[in-house]
Parts: structure tokens; C-alpha cells; sequence
């Protein structure tokens, strides 16, 4: 179970409610997940990242699925269990197809070699490659 | 200056100019960067990383900026500071425009932060996300 | 099972016994946690990583209490389920209440976002930051 | 240079001015840092990590001294260089003396070799450690 | 389960199981481990990965028990459960030692510990490690 | 400069100086490096630490040169700069070839790759992986 368990609908203030009601409008869905049952026990910190991550993953420059699957990429690469399952879940309820799951995945492998093959060999940035110089 | 240096076109092997000149080709420009001169020391790691990435990066399921996004959502999640400043470039000339980018970061700092509050919590994960279940 | 298995206190050795019964001692409790119970297959890691908790935790200039809360920051921000589990059982023990708990939570998550916007958007330090200006 | 350079405060928009003056408000100071100068290009991440941060580090059940270390700790685990500068020298201006930020190394560094011992030992977590077994 | 579920041999196409037959004629193994059923969903993945820690752990300047216990230094840092079992299983059957094992996992805590205390303490690199300064 | 500043020989305590002498003899050196320098700020870390390291890095069962491979490959991983130029300094002194350091890398760079695949592929671990299954 969760540190400070999982407050179910029922048994959730006015408060909690509103931001659980909210969740299922925006999402489609008649069913709230674990991670914001979890985070119910601090209702400040329950809406404020209900809040941010409504603004964050909405459409925009980029399209949801791209964030969704950015999402994937960063907790992969943090080996966050409970995020991997339910941002992939996630992304293929936003159209992530297997072909798209396979790339991603390689791409996040190759990035995360890369990164310790740049950082190993110490390589210093290229001129080209510094933010003042191309602005 | 990287831990055994960097090996330009000039001092190459013919094997590693043969990389160096795909590289060229490929990324249709005319300058190779620090990230393969340091590595040239090693031809063999020079050589598979290169036909690695070239794989991967590949317009596939995926466009070639999205995954350069992702690439960078992966460096920036690692603090590498060559491969973000290398991958930022790179998504620019693959077309990220500067709302592309914001949302971007957007998204990173946003999945690093509820990665922890999900572990933090110690959140176990829905029926609904395990893999299993759904398949 | 860990790797080695775990050495309960009837089976372990004088020296291993040693480091058992001053956890007990400086913890006030008549159990030994299943970490030192692994580690025990190594008697000098054993005591030494003992010694230098027990040196570590003390009371000084942060109380314990505080410094029970720095342990989870840093092993919810890694990812270590064993860590997460056991410090925050200490903290609280410690007097850690839900309320402070759910602060802490959020200060991490938050640190964990910043961290990620600084790096991205490539900030470079203040001057005023720069430890060598202020002394 | 950051990735968008930094927008000072004459040639900011009022959105981001309102952040700037609320941010040299609450922090008692007549200087905005470059982490908000360069976020600044994102008038909507600005305000709303704004807004969150100073949400999150409000005096509350923990104190600000407190909050601002437990920043550091993250920051340190991640090996983000600018959070690492910026929120050394807030945690200095909100009273961490020499010995306190001393202490502070101390518990980041062991918590940090702890966190791999037990993961790399695969030891399991106790019952008592169990957030289900102890509500 | 796996994410796509696992492939058995049975199930595979040809180009999956010539990279079985592979797998189990180098490692002299009449089974595939749950890895490799995984990532045979994407056949250019399984195969582009398992060429390259063919060529990889193959013997060379260094032998293949050091280069099994860098695998599990590395997955034991990224605290990767998954990695940090098969390579665990796999060093051993290179010729690991409790004793080994034990002092690997001294190194890896220890030097996970001291990383953060030289990045907390941003210490300068001396002149002397500088990589131009000794070539 | 460091957050505390550096602490050199002529200014150092009796007690810090005992540290520094020792370090000196037991790497048959004149010199102490930064990271020292930087920790004697705080005398009980300074001697801690370095009684630790003097102890987890002698002969063992691993030699010395293993085992300055495997904080490199810590060090490379967690991206920490000061590590990655102080150790692989230390590495080359113990007898580390340009080869064998370049297979280094590619391991470590490898296993941060398979690291995130299996944990993206949600690999479940394997029953022969298992440590119960096999003592």
C-alpha cells in the first residue's frame, strides 16, 4: 500500500473531490488513478500538480502523444516503475502504436549511452554547439 | 581538452575518415563533431556507435525531430551538458522552434518531478497498467 | 532473497554479533533491519558502514529528525525502493508527521523539477552564486 | 549564454514583470537570478513555477532552512551545477552555518553509498518497513 | 509481464531466432533470458543489441568477469533491478567470488558517496587531472 | 573556488594535516588533491573518508586497477566531473591503457543502454536470476 494509503472518492473531502472530478472530465475516464489517490492526503500538493500537469500536457507546439512519450522517455531513464506502466499506458491510449513503443525505447537507449560516452571521454562543446553563438 | 584528445580528418585513419565522411553525408554537413573525434581513438566503438544512432535516428514510426526531442528530454534528465547542448542544436535544425522547446522543458521538469512524488509515496501501480492485463 | 542471502543473529559471527547488538543498542530496538542482515556476509563493510552511520546520524548540528528527512530526499530522488521504505519508517519514528512528510514530498518533487529547467535551458551561475565571490 | 539568453528586466514583457517584482518581493531582494531571466521566454512556465515554488517553500510543518537543505540534497544527487551554487547560497542566507552544510555533505554522501548497497545486495524489504503493515 | 509480453522461441520468426541460436551458441546456454523475448518485438533492436555486446563483452584489454562487474557497477548505480539480477547471475558464472562481489560492492557505494561530496562541495578539478595538461 | 574554500598544507590543523600525510604516503604522492583540500573544512568527513577509501580500495580480492575502473564507471554514470577527471587519473597511474579504457567506456556506455531497455520493456526477472533460487 501506499505510505499514507489511497483515498477512494467515497471517502474523499469536498475539496479532493472537486480535483478528482475534474481529472476524470478532462481525461475521459470514469476512474481515478492510484498516484493521485496517494497524493490526496495533501490536497495542496494534489491540486497544484493536477493543476500544472493539465496545463503542461495539453495541446500545444506538440501534440499529446509527443508528451506522453516524452513523459516515457524521462521515467525510463529514472527507472520510475509506477511511471513507466501508466505513462505507456497512457500513450497508447493516446495512439502510441507498437512500432512507436520499439523507437522510443531505442532512442532512449541510445541516448542514455551516448550521454555517458560524451560525458567519459570528457569532451569539451563545440563552438557551434553554444547557446550565445547561434542567437 | 577530452581524455585522449581529439583526432581530426587530417590525422585520421582511413577507417575512421570513413565515418567521419558518412557522418558528412548523412547529416549533410561539412563538419564532424567533438563527440567523434574523441571518440575515434576507439574505431571499433566509433564505427558501431555511429551505425547505431544512424538506425536509430532514422525517420521511422517516429520523425527524426521528434526524436531529437526525445533525445534531449533524456540528456537533460542525465545533466549531460555536451549532448544537451549538442541535441538542443540538433532539434533546432530538425525544426524545434523556441515553443517547441519551452513545452519541451515543460514536460521534462514536470515528468522528473511526479516520478519522485509516485516513488515517494510509494504508489503501487494499477490493476489497469500492468502490462499483463491489458493484452 | 538478497544476493547472499540474509545472517540472522543466531547464526552470525562474534564480530558480526558485535555490530548487531550496538544497532540495537543506539536504535533502541530488539530487531535488526534486513540491510545489515545482507551486508553481514561482509563483516568489515559491515562495521564500517555502522560506524560511519552511526557517526553520521548523531545529534550535531542538524537534529535527527532533519537529517532522517535528508536520507529520503536523496533516496526517493534515486529510486531506491528498500531506501525509501526504511528511512521513511525512521523519519517518522523520529517524529516525522504526515504533514511534514507530504512538505517533504513536494520540496523533492519540486528540486527535481528545477533541477531539470536549469540544466535544459543551459543557466549559467550568477555571479553572486559562485562560491569564491562571497568569502 | 543560456539556450534563449536571458530577458533582464527592461525588456520584459509585464506578464514577466509581475513574476520579477512578486519574486524580489517575497525573497526581500532587488535581483532577480538568471534561472528566472532565462525562463522568462515562457511567460507560462515562469509564472507557474513560480507560483509553485513559492507555494512549496513557505514556512509550513517544515521551515524554510529546512526546505532549502532538503533542495541541496536533491540538487546534489543529481549533479545539477546551478541548483547546487543557487540553493547552497539560499540555504546560507536562510541560517545554514559551516558545520550544518558540513553535516548536510555528510548525510548526502552516505545516503547516496547506502541507497546502492542495499539495491546492489537485492535486499528486501522488511515487513515492519511495509506502509500497509504499520496504518 | 513484459510491456509487449515475451516471444518464446516456438513463437519467433527466423530473424528472431537466428539471434536466439546466437545468443545461446556464445553463451553456451541451451535458454534466452526474458530480455532478449522482450525486445524481439523490434527484430532491428534485438539484433543491433545483441551484436553490439557480442562485440562488447567479448575478451579483449580487459577480461570478462572485470567487464560483468562494470555492467553491475553501472546497473547498481541506475538502481536497475532487472540488470542489476542477470548480471549479477552472469558475473558470477564468470568466476565472481562472494568475497569479489563484496568489494565490488564496497567500490560502488563508495564511490557513489564521494561523487556527491565532491559536487556538493564544488571542488575545482586540480590542473593535474586536466586531460590536455598530461598529453 | 569550493562552496568552503580550499585548505592547504601550511594552514591546515594538526589533526587535518595527519589526514593529508597519510594520504600522501599511502599513494606515494606529494601532493593532495582538491577533493581533500576542499572536505577538511569539516576534519571528522575528512578522516572518515579517507580511512574508508584507504580501506575499500587496497588489494583485496580485486586489484586496485579493478577497482579504480569501477569508480570510473560510477563516476561516468553519474555524471560527476570531478570524478571522471580524478579517477581516470588515478586509473591510468594504477596501469590503465588507452585500450583498456576504451573498453571501459563502451561497457559502461552499453549498460546504461540495456539499463533503460529492460526497464522500458518492463522485463520481468527471470526465475534463474532470482538470488533465492540459485543458494
Amino acid at each position: 500500500m501506499a505510505t499514507l494509503g489511497l483515498i477512494e472518492y467515497e471517502a474523499a473531502s469536498p475539496e479532493v473531490r472537486a480535483v478528482y472530478d475534474d481529472i476524470m472530465t478532462v481525461r475521459k475516464t470514469d476512474a481515478v488513478n492510484n498516484f493521485w489517490k496517494a497524493l490526496a492526503h495533501d490536497p495542496v500538493t494534489l491540486r497544484r500538480t493536477w493543476h500544472s500537469i493539465k496545463e503542461i500536457m495539453a495541446p500545444g507546439a506538440l501534440d499529446p502523444l509527443t508528451k506522453e512519450m516524452l513523459y516515457v522517455a524521462v521515467s525510463v531513464t529514472n527507472q520510475c516503475g509506477y511511471c513507466i506502466a501508466s505513462h505507456t499506458a497512457a500513450a497508447r491510449k493516446a495512439g502510441m502504436t507498437d512500432a512507436m513503443f520499439a523507437e522510443l525505447m531505442a532512442v532512449v537507449g541510445m541516448a542514455n549511452e551516448t550521454n555517458r560516452l560524451a560525458s567519459g571521454y570528457q569532451v569539451e562543446i563545440d563552438e557551434q554547439f553554444l547557446p550565445g553563438k547561434k542567437r
